[in-house]
């Protein structure tokens, strides 16, 4: 498929959660359908798509009759099994592509790819058991975090180590699973390019935006972040660079430290990401949809932002404030369907706009 | 259900078209989820809905299983068959409430109940045969429009009477159904206010928007209108005189006609309406999202608008142009799963976000 496709087009989607669940509304918009793979019967995106397979990914039946009522297949995240990977792949294509999959799929690779461009990052080393680690620690000194090559997300998986007292309770806490040892970054502040790449190969972005994070999981985005033009350039090239370097299609995270030393590229995620949510009332064209866009092979939408928006997650009880939320004149809230609000259990976000 | 309805409440919607489908999406939204009832398998609203309920009207079986399934019951069209009405609202609530639709449902009665209000309309008379047509011709004298009192809509149903001559030919277009004789206006534009009504009472409205038609059919509408201060007092305080004499919960579209002499109430529409698209991309909370606030008991968005927008509707081969318009810098498309561009079919629309 290099033709945009036409309306009435299907978008497969692999992963149900709300990343999905905003996609398949964006494939709407579009006129296209959105089915999604889930194991998951109630699914957030399955109470908005067209169609949704229910099974697990080793049901390779399930995989392929999923491929052959698509056109195309794109995923909400990046840990997918290789193997539902290789069966999908021989029947439909796959954008964002394998390797971007590859890369970020493993914490080591992605630095290293990352680290190979000749952008910046965070010191670090492979760590696969205690004498690796010993080695890690004479070389980045703590602090810093150990975390497992792969999976893992929201600050799970991860140990931080204060000083090399810290190195057994750390590896335990990865459980065997190859790791790396990543060095604190001195960092002003956390910010993130949400970047496209369209099949064409034209790339746009929207404007950097400010994380600030909670215990691991990223509690509020405000855009603009407060940083110079250059240093928003600079953001955006960088990604630029990262998307193309990965013939990338599609809308990639890129969450980068904002330091004295220029900027220091974290972590990349290639998909749709929670600092990108509060583009859907800063631009005509939202991440969602800009994904979509690309994937589809429809020309991008060009990033521009005509209001400052400041996105706040809703986390496990957090959807409680709903009512009051409700009230707040210039906040919109953006639910996912969820049963159940456990802690730390992303349940929905608010985008309050800021100035028109 | 007097309380909100928590995530996770059902939202029953007749009628799955464009409007059900927008509205269904708003619903998602709010983690709210949407039932539709509609004959049609793969109707538009179908597509990224929860639920679906593909039976006709006089399915009374269906009908019920459709109300026991959800919380709330609101439509996208007002021409419901009162049988269906009656099964429905024996089981759940219906919002707006069926006085509201008993008035929508009969141009003469809107016509009597908007002027019983103290309201402008166009000079009207009822027409049953030859003969009443003939004495509402004497009164309200060509040109004028002939319309059945039930049903139609984009212009179907209606004959318009340059003179005298047209009576015949008129009378026939009526097909022996009660029809009704309005005088023509003489107006600068035609407006329209999207005004929302709580379940609490209270009252909101956007910004009054210009619309052209074209044979028929909403071309474009675009906020905001150019109107002095007052008059846009005007529209609102009229839209919500509206709304509070008919105990009204939803949004209700209003359409009037700018004259010299004042407004003049064109018609009202008990539901979302096209003409209130555009709030889509310039307002927190759009019309969508507004009338689910409502009948979920949620408190309204305030109807802020934060961008001037011009919305283009995509009718027929118009959808022909997404590959062009999706190239255009600040359009945001939305297009509604049609397989097929009938000429007249409304297809999608864009939102031109005009300025920030």
């Amino acid at each position: 498929m290099t033709d945009p496709l036409a309306p009435g087009g299907v978008i497969g989607i692999l992963g149900g959660g709300q990343l999905g669940r905003m996609l398949a509304m964006a494939a709407a918009r579009l006129g296209l359908r959105a089915h999604v793979f889930d194991p998951a019967r109630d699914c957030p995106a399955a109470q908005v798509a067209a169609g949704h397979e229910c099974a697990s990914y080793d049901d390779f039946a399930a995989l392929e009759r999923f491929a052959d009522g698509v056109d195309v297949i794109t995923y909400e995240f990046e840990n997918i099994p290789v193997d539902a990977l290789d069966i999908l792949e021989a029947r439909k294509p796959i954008r964002p592509n394998r390797m971007a999959l590859a890369v970020s799929q493993d914490r080591l690779e992605e630095k290293r790819f990352v680290a190979g461009l000749g952008l910046q990052v965070a010191p670090f080393a492979a760590v696969d058991d205690a004498d690796t680690l010993d080695l890690a620690l004479a070389d980045i000194p703590p602090p810093g975090i150990l975390k497992t090559r792969r999976m893992g997300y929201d600050g799970k998986g991860q140990f931080r180590l204060d000083g090399a007292g810290d190195a057994e309770a750390a590896l335990a806490e990865m459980a065997g699973a190859p790791a790396i040892l990543e060095g604190f970054v001195a960092f002003e502040r956390e910010i993130s390019v949400i970047a496209a790449r369209g099949l064409s190969g034209e790339v746009a972005a929207f404007d950097p935006g400010e994380n600030i994070h909670e215990g691991g999981i990223l509690r509020r985005t405000t855009v603009p972040a407060p940083i110079s033009p250059a240093r928003r350039s600079d953001a955006v090239l960088l990604a630029a660079r990262v998307v193309n370097a990965l013939d990338y299609v599609g809308v990639m995270g890129v969450e980068l430290f904002d330091t004295r030393a220029g900027l220091i590229v974290n972590e990349i995620a290639p998909r749709v990401h929670n600092s990108g949510h509060w583009t859907q009332q800063g631009c005509a064209v939202d991440q969602f949809e800009q994904h979509i866009r690309a994937v589809a092979g429809w020309p991008l939408g060009d990033g521009a932002r005509f209001a400052d928006v400041e996105m706040e997650n809703l986390i496990g009880a957090d959807v409680e404030r709903v009512p009051q939320i409700a009230r707040q004149r210039d906040a919109a809230i953006h639910l996912y369907g969820k049963a159940e609000a456990r802690p730390g259990r992303k349940m929905g976000h608010v985008n309050h706009v800021l100035r028109g």
